[in-house]
């Protein structure tokens, strides 16, 4: 059922120029353009117009939304001149979007639209089989949020659209925190399969957009090394991971977290898979427990830490660096000989080298030697472009401890 | 069934003294030591020896085999000074390897030994289903042979074992080149199974040890990508992608190798999966090929990319980056709008980030955007050792090209 859209055509009347010494990150085709980097503004520059974008010599660049107030004052959404940005803009992309991940082989759960890597700034959407939430982080994509829900409709005819814009970074693009639904209201806690288990959902309350997507194959990747073995994963938030631990054939699992509700779904998702007598679940410090456990001499087959990012800012990535390597050191040292460690980090202010390096520093601390099994990224629904680290972030390292 | 095997012991009555200015990579765990870090050796100093080795003031650093006429005059067996280099030691490396490969999955094929990554430097052992290929790379490895064949008797009880020693890096041990049973004879041309495939593999004629397994979990990322698709397949070898682009549904594939060996046996592997109007091949020179299929304007749904290693030698290394550079231009080129490009590298002096490094030029000289998909190395069953560069050395990438 195709219903056409009304349409809205946002003329792009405004001109800016951009200074002559701008950095090569968007003549390389980043997105971003810093409000340094802005030269003069003909025209309208009420942040979220839409603006064309010239070099100092007034070489037409591209074509994308304004904001004056943020330190980004444009993101580009095309370097094609003779792309207009109205309703049919957005239809396209999210086709496009949906075309490249049913080409990956996606059906029922997956990333939709990851930001900048799809050619839409700002703009997150996941699908959770029949149901889509939705966040749009910067203003001038949060205006076109009629436009992308009616492009929803049409394309998915979803059971429901939830906006999960509760998110302190808006507030740099002057917008307000806001959740709420974006169709017909619907029963926020849903189900959903992914690598053959169920698992709830909290579409409202839930952190991000409810549901960590990026860890799909990663989870699938302990399949092997968790069987008859007794598991503990710290962080480990609503249980994904020590779910999937119970259902590939762990003997034991213990999920830690500090959070009461965080602990009571993964319970819940444990019994939703009949493995309620596997994945046990304590809500306390994780790191707390990591050091004191440690000490005392516990041993495990198998370590699974998924830490939150522990930094948000250049400003803190020591810090965040001391955090990591301090985790895994315990981590390492909780690990039987021969056993392994499974490790995430997902701040792509830690690239992936940095992420290695830190575990190594851990190992020597630890007196503990590492072989390498898997090092991947996350799930290819989000995709990387080379240069744009926002899109680089996920690190999910295995190892085995010796 | 287990034989007890005669038993050789090799006293370690060799003392190795280092200098006093030897690389950090000794003392942080790398298992070579070059000649011009040896400072005196005290006792037999015959190649193939085995040797304790003591830093400068005399701290025993561990134990290994010497060969003062190779550049890595010693390769470190062990750093426990407990441990005996004699048949039972090897039994119990076989052993340990097993059990790794076996708790990441492994049941039929595997690299059951992978060299320095199992701390048998030099050694590389494959097992293909019953049958067992073996190469010893250095003087004080090849030795041990017998003990090596004996462990596997043990182990696996197999239906054969084959020499692949027929290698050129054995001459700078002073080791001739040969290949050869190492059990009863048996029929070298053996079928195996892969993903859901059946692939011939001929121990004694194919290349390196008859079959890559390396590219084993690489060789399943491409199942999505290639379905319905056009794809064209450079450096084919015996078509083990190409085989596996037509299981995964491929419309067409059309796989290029310079051999007509290697093209008869990818038709070959065509047939026995049934694929024999889905892949077809040509005996021609796939850099010529690139060349002037891009010329020409073909296009495709997904190009793959795995050619030999362009270098073997530091000094080379800027020939073989623009040779990397040049393929995968000419392969991008050749990959319609929104198609990919599957592209490996397996020479360890290509390090991942000048391989990306690379690929990204590339797409700079052919004015394609690329959308990062996967990027990963080699099987698990070839663990990597941080900071021991010859075991990190397969690169897989998959992206998409705009």
């Amino acid at each position: 059922m195709l219903v056409p859209a009304p349409r809205r055509t946002f003329a792009a009347m405004t001109k800016v120029y951009l200074k002559k010494k701008i950095s090569r990150r968007v003549e390389n085709g980043h997105p971003w353009i810093f409000g340094n980097e802005v030269g003069t503004v003909e025209g309208d520059s009420a942040g979220g117009s839409i603006v064309d974008v010239y070099t100092h010599d007034k070489k037409l660049l591209g074509r994308g939304y304004i904001n004056l107030q943020s330190q980004i004052a444009v993101r580009l959404l095309t370097r094609d001149k003779a792309e207009t940005i109205d309703d049919a803009f957005f239809y396209s992309r999210l086709k496009e979007a949906w075309t490249y991940r049913q080409k990956l082989g996606y059906t029922e759960n997956c990333r939709l639209v990851f930001g900048e890597a799809d050619y839409l700034p700002a703009l997150i959407i996941d699908k959770f089989n029949d149901y889509f939430v939705l966040q749009t982080l910067a203003l001038g994509m949060d205006r076109w949020k009629p436009a992308i829900v009616d492009a929803l409709q049409r394309i998915f005819q979803p059971k429901g659209i939830y906006e999960r814009n509760d998110v302190p970074v808006r507030e740099l693009e002057g917008l307000p925190q806001q959740k709420g639904f974006l169709s017909a209201p619907f029963d926020t806690q849903i189900i959903i399969q992914e690598n053959g288990l169920r698992l709830h959902v909290d579409l409202e309350n839930g952190q991000k957009t409810g549901y960590f997507l990026d860890q799909h194959d990663n989870r699938r990747a302990i399949r092997h090394i968790v069987k008859d073995g007794d598991v503990l994963g710290a962080f480990c938030y609503t249980g994904s991971f020590e779910t999937h631990a119970g259902f590939y054939g762990a003997r034991s699992v213990l999920g830690l977290d500090i959070s009461e509700n965080a602990v009571a779904q993964a319970r819940r998702n444990a019994e939703l898979n009949g493995l309620g007598e596997v994945c046990r679940y304590e809500a306390v410090n994780a790191f707390d427990a990591l050091k004191q456990w440690s000490k005392d001499g516990r041993q495990y087959d198998v370590v699974m830490l998924d830490p939150p990012a522990f930094t948000k800012s250049r400003e803190t990535i020591q810090k965040a660096i001391t955090g990591y390597k301090e985790i895994n050191l315990r981590g390492m040292k909780l690990v039987k000989k021969g056993g392994f460690l499974v490790t995430s980090s997902c701040t792509n202010l830690v690239q992936p080298e940095l992420f290695l390096e830190t575990i190594h520093l851990a190992a020597k601390d630890a007196r503990r030697r590492l072989r390498q099994v898997t090092f991947q990224a996350q799930a290819s629904d989000h995709p990387i472009i080379d240069g744009w680290e926002n899109t680089n972030y996920l690190k999910f390292l295995i190892v085995q401890v010796l």
